[in-house]
């Protein structure tokens, strides 16, 4: 350990020595730290390679598995594909030790296509988060807390379950360093790792044991052994998402795009992220479930720009609307030889390394380093056409992809859209509770899912409805208190009238899209859990009715929603608030509001997010109280420091249960503020309602008084 | 702008190319940002340089001016001084362009002795906060917005102001790349810039443009002019600080450092900070205004350490002391020679390079460098002891000091101390207060300095006093609303007993370390005064009751200090809270409460922070609250994921002024600890006190009733 290599001692007086961090692995660890907040939608991202020191957290809100695992796990007995799987590592041309499987497509995305679930598929685990690791005679998956149960039940013998986040468990790297022998060939499908990022810092981290990664562009080695049962990518028409719910027309945003490019100094930005090509043309899709959004690259350049998307999936409307904003189709698949054929112009790419895939980040590496030394050898000296960046020695932007920034600031329309279908949702839910109440009542018992099934069935009446946002989280009792919980049919409770019941849901409309959560109770709640939902509530109020200068990143806040629970020694493992799409996915970067400190982005005006606290106490209840919420500009009376102070206006209108409340731990102030809410509430939904459901709007709205 | 360098391809895939900025300076933009806030204490630093992109802040405590700046600034004309210095930059071995003069001592003391001052003498600015560049045909000074009116007054036309922070200034570096022809040479006296962190910085700036940073280590060029009237370096008798306020040996400390040197893989620590060593050392001394310390280096080996400090401090008993400890005595300017000697010996040194100036370091890596290339020459393999990691191929270990963190957890003798002095300097402080009420009400005219002095009075009646711990701010009205104020004699307000007066004071007691700030009204408030001096307050009560988990950086609790004045639209432009030192400095790290969100440093049991939120309105007035706090563990009902749950004791017992508070905003919990606080005012300084001051103590500690 004292012994000293001979590059650790530089040519220059002030260079550091061991044990100091060497610069690039001080600047990886700084990189590492950030992605994982910039993009709260993709949560498996970080607990595929959990990060070590932070304590693992799972988000409060949706989880999923597949709508059928039984598809994915029956085809044929676990232990005969791992058996298949280890025969490909063999191959000529793969030459491989191991083999890792995450959980990702191609685009990061937090919800997949069926297609798209290897891991599943080669596990029989069907979690939406989880890395599978394939050694030649070890089969390991990683796993977070929200599955831990599921896991065990799914995974044959033949696999170890790494519990990710508890002590002593190893992470995916060093496992491998831990199980290969030293200089073993790591393989994995560059298109299907998180991101070149995440694939840097998986080089970097089995380098140590001198393991190679090992990338497989030309065959999927799970898609070769799912060969017959592998259902086919989806095809679903894409359509135009109507301008009054857009606000901006594709051509301004592809202008302000382009401005961003030229000032960057680069010459085509390339966008896999799906959401952000959905906002960025104006389309919409439905190749996942829950966001409205297709397969496809988007490559934008200064002149012109190119859609990568099954020809299929377009319709006439579509390919009008694309022709017109100057957008040419190409094939899916084309993507790859794009980035090579733009390396070879000398294309300067922006490439966004936290969310673009391995493969498209080091296509386009390889291709400029061809060229660099084609150059060298020809002795030419790179020119450089002082127009738009193009120069013949090309190199990449690297930097976070400018839609996500826009994307998150709505426009006019954009909040409007929200505003509108949030009052839309709240009717559906008005009408829900007012059934569950009655039906409770009447001594019905009500599954989980049952209840589920309802309010999807309410919603699904609204106008422009389009799908559910996730998968809704309906839990009694105990099952509140698992973050990530899911019903299941043939595995869930009846809704006991003498627990808490949890309920986060959310819709997908036309014009934008929802996320809402409600801790009720159909009898009469202890005192405890009267102590614990009032001190949500009231973490829930200080960050709705806070005001902060602009230019402050979320994570400032945070503690304004833990404080109340902080004081009798409560908190909630999972971050108090993430951005919401419009129209578009449920969670989406760059802003949250989390006490994972990492995330500077700013709040600003335009942006929305989610007002979330909760308290959880395992095996007895759960509470959270969910509104979304818009950072709007407050007309204080001094503006001290010349400079905007920002708070939040509400976009979510369903009442919060008084019964919940303990009066006494209540300020005048937070009294005053459910009252108003309340009033709102009945103000703004009480037109969408009649009968039953507006009977229970108005019992439910009525204002409280301080004892 | 688009053309390439043709390193910016390196040989590896997957390397960042431009712009990504390249791993050593993402490493040193890191770094960058640390520094900043592990060392509160020393605001120089960053003012000296200060960052870009954050605002530039002042911290809302002391500053101070030389006690007679007369004797720096009419030695000679300042061009002479100018002309001088220049004369010297073409001197054989020395051959520079420009010279830097930045105001640290070799320690990165906050406060520093009058001989050390060499950029006050050359430019005639006596802030305590300052950087001057001195080029063959310019000179320029920057400073932050505290001293912009001194430094105007100060300096004569041969200089330029530099208003760091000001929109368009360049900070040092863009400056000398702009006005120096390429391929300058830049001189600095390493010992005396701020750490070995920010040479490194200057370095990588300002080879941008081709300039060199040349290490001028024989000869300070403003000594060799200052030669005839420079203050000779202090030599204050040095005293043992008494174990019963130390609660811990020598032995015992040297004993769980040198554990944590053995466990790092380390040799020997070297130690400037002057607080730590007298910390250290259980020593304390008086070389320094305010700060009771001695200059001096130290090296603690595993089984010997080495004070090095002028002999002439050291009593009988000092030595007594020391030798018990095993420690030898070495001339304090010895401190290069050993560093060079123990790298001949193989030791590998562990280096705070955030703190140690940059002589050490580099002293210590050349000669690593040496000794590698002589092994490297005779090719003997490096050989390793085994025992304490001492190796014949030496290499530093770079970590923050572990003193640091040491120092901050007081022990319980450390924490008697603190609470006892601040009950001897509480019933100063009202014997003060009732003092000054009267003579007010006599219509007596005081000046803020007669304030001063006779605060000094009555804390130097107070048993175990020693020195002010920082010069006393002492602001009537618009003179409250300058952070930095220092009333000096012939140039200072009179107390105006119709406008708001601040006054930020504080002692050095041989048994603990004072800082209290109060604001007060003579007359009659306006509302809006009250106002503001209410959400001060709101903000300090709310600090102060803050309930929060076991490793919470402090950053997490500034915002509940700032929420109140946020609400309309009011902030303060400095931290909430540094650390204070027990018998040591008034501003120590590494903790802070702090809107900079850098320092990741958790809040832990035993440190001690001030708690100061504040309000200042230009030309008008200024409001702040401080107490000193103790971080203690809060006995919460529950302990949700089974880890502490901390809070905060106040040791500062002085009432806060009735007639400034709007009881309207108040909640019963805001009124219930202001009453409970001057409760145990009047309970614990009502014993210490008798005659106006205790009637004053009793009027100013009733109850107040809510409205």
């Amino acid at each position: 350990m004292h012994s000293l290599p001979s590059q650790a001692i530089r040519p220059f007086s002030h260079s550091p020595s061991l044990p100091l961090p060497s610069p690039s692995s001080h600047a990886s660890r700084c990189l590492r730290f950030l992605p994982i907040f910039l993009k709260p939608k993709s949560r498996s991202e970080f607990l595929a390679f959990p990060p070590k020191s932070p304590p693992l957290i799972v988000r409060g809100c949706s989880s999923f598995s597949v709508k059928s695992p039984s598809e994915l796990r029956t085809s044929s007995n676990p232990d005969d594909k791992l058996r298949s799987l280890r025969q490909l590592f063999s191959k000529p041309g793969v030459g491989i030790d191991a083999y890792i499987l995450p959980s990702q497509d191609a685009h990061q995305s937090e919800f997949i296509a069926e297609c798209y679930m290897r891991r599943a598929y080669i596990s029989g685990f069907t979690g939406s988060a989880g890395t599978a690791v394939v050694t030649k005679d070890k089969a390991a998956l990683w796993t977070d807390g929200r599955y831990f149960l599921q896991a065990e039940k799914q995974l044959s013998s033949s696999w170890i379950l790494m519990r990710a986040g508890n002590f002593g468990v190893p992470i995916t790297s060093e496992w491998l360093n831990d199980v290969l022998a030293p200089g073993g060939r790591v393989g994995i499908d560059p298109q299907f790792l998180f991101s070149a990022d995440a694939a840097e810092e998986l080089r970097e981290a089995i380098a140590k044991k001198n393991h190679e990664l090992v990338f497989i562009y030309d065959i999927n080695l799970v898609d070769e052994i799912w060969k017959e049962s592998r259902p086919k990518p989806p095809n679903n028409l894409i359509r135009v998402h109507d301008l009054k719910y857009a606000g901006l027309d594709v051509a301004s945003k592809l202008s302000s795009l382009r401005s961003e490019l030229v000032q960057a100094g680069s010459s085509a930005l390339v966008v896999s992220m799906l959401d952000e090509i959905a906002w960025l043309l104006n389309l919409r899709g439905s190749d996942i479930p829950h966001s409205p959004v297709m397969y496809a690259y988007l490559i934008v350049e200064i002149d012109k720009a190119k859609l990568f998307v099954d020809n299929s999936k377009v319709t006439p409307d579509v390919m009008e609307h694309l022709k017109s904003a100057g957008i040419e189709l190409k094939p899916y698949d084309a993507i790859l030889s794009e980035v090579k054929s733009l390396a070879a112009q000398g294309a300067r790419l922006w490439l966004d390394r936290s969310s673009l895939n391995a493969a498209i980040v080091n296509t386009y590496t390889a291709a400029c380093e061809r060229q660099y030394k084609h150059i060298e050898k020809t002795n030419k000296t790179p020119k450089n056409d002082g127009l738009n960046g193009w120069s013949s020695a090309p190199a990449g932007v690297y930097k976070a992809s400018p839609i996500s920034w826009a994307k998150a600031i709505k426009n006019a329309a954009e909040l409007e859209g929200m505003r509108n279908c949030h009052l839309r949702d709240a009717a559906a839910l008005a009408q829900f509770w007012a059934w569950m109440e009655e039906e409770i009542d009447k001594g019905v018992k009500l599954t989980e899912v049952e209840v589920a099934d309802k309010l999807l069935e309410f919603r699904s009446r609204q106008s422009g409805f389009m799908d559910t946002s996730f998968d809704t989280i309906s839990g009694s009792g105990a099952n509140g208190a698992i973050i990530h919980y899911k019903p299941e049919p043939d595995n869930c409770s009846i809704v006991d009238r003498n627990k808490l019941f949890l309920l986060d849901s959310g819709a997908q409309y036309v014009d934008g899209t929802t996320d809402i959560t409600r801790t009720v109770h159909f009898g009469e709640p202890k005192a405890w859990e009267k102590e614990c939902f009032t001190r949500v509530l009231q973490g829930h109020i200080a960050l709705d009715q806070a005001v902060f200068p602009e230019n402050t990143p979320g994570f400032v806040l945070d503690a304004f929603a833990r404080s109340y629970l902080w004081k009798i020694g409560l908190d909630y493992r999972h971050g108090t608030g993430h951005g919401v799409g419009a129209a578009l996915n449920v969670h989406e970067g760059p802003q949250s509001i989390s006490f994972r400190y990492g995330n500077m982005t700013p709040l600003q005006k335009g942006m929305i997010v989610s007002n979330e606290p909760g308290y959880y106490e395992d095996h007895t209840f759960g509470i959270r109280i969910e509104n979304l919420i818009v950072v709007k500009e407050v007309n204080t009376p001094i503006r001290f420091g010349g400079i905007d102070y920002l708070g939040f206006e509400k976009i979510t209108f369903v009442p919060i249960q008084a019964k919940l409340i303990d009066l006494s731990l209540l300020s005048a102030e937070e009294i005053t503020w459910l009252n108003d809410y309340h009033s709102q509430v009945w103000e703004k939904v009480s037109p969408l309602l009649d009968g039953s459901a507006l009977q229970w709007l108005q019992n439910n709205t009525q204002p409280l008084v301080m004892q």
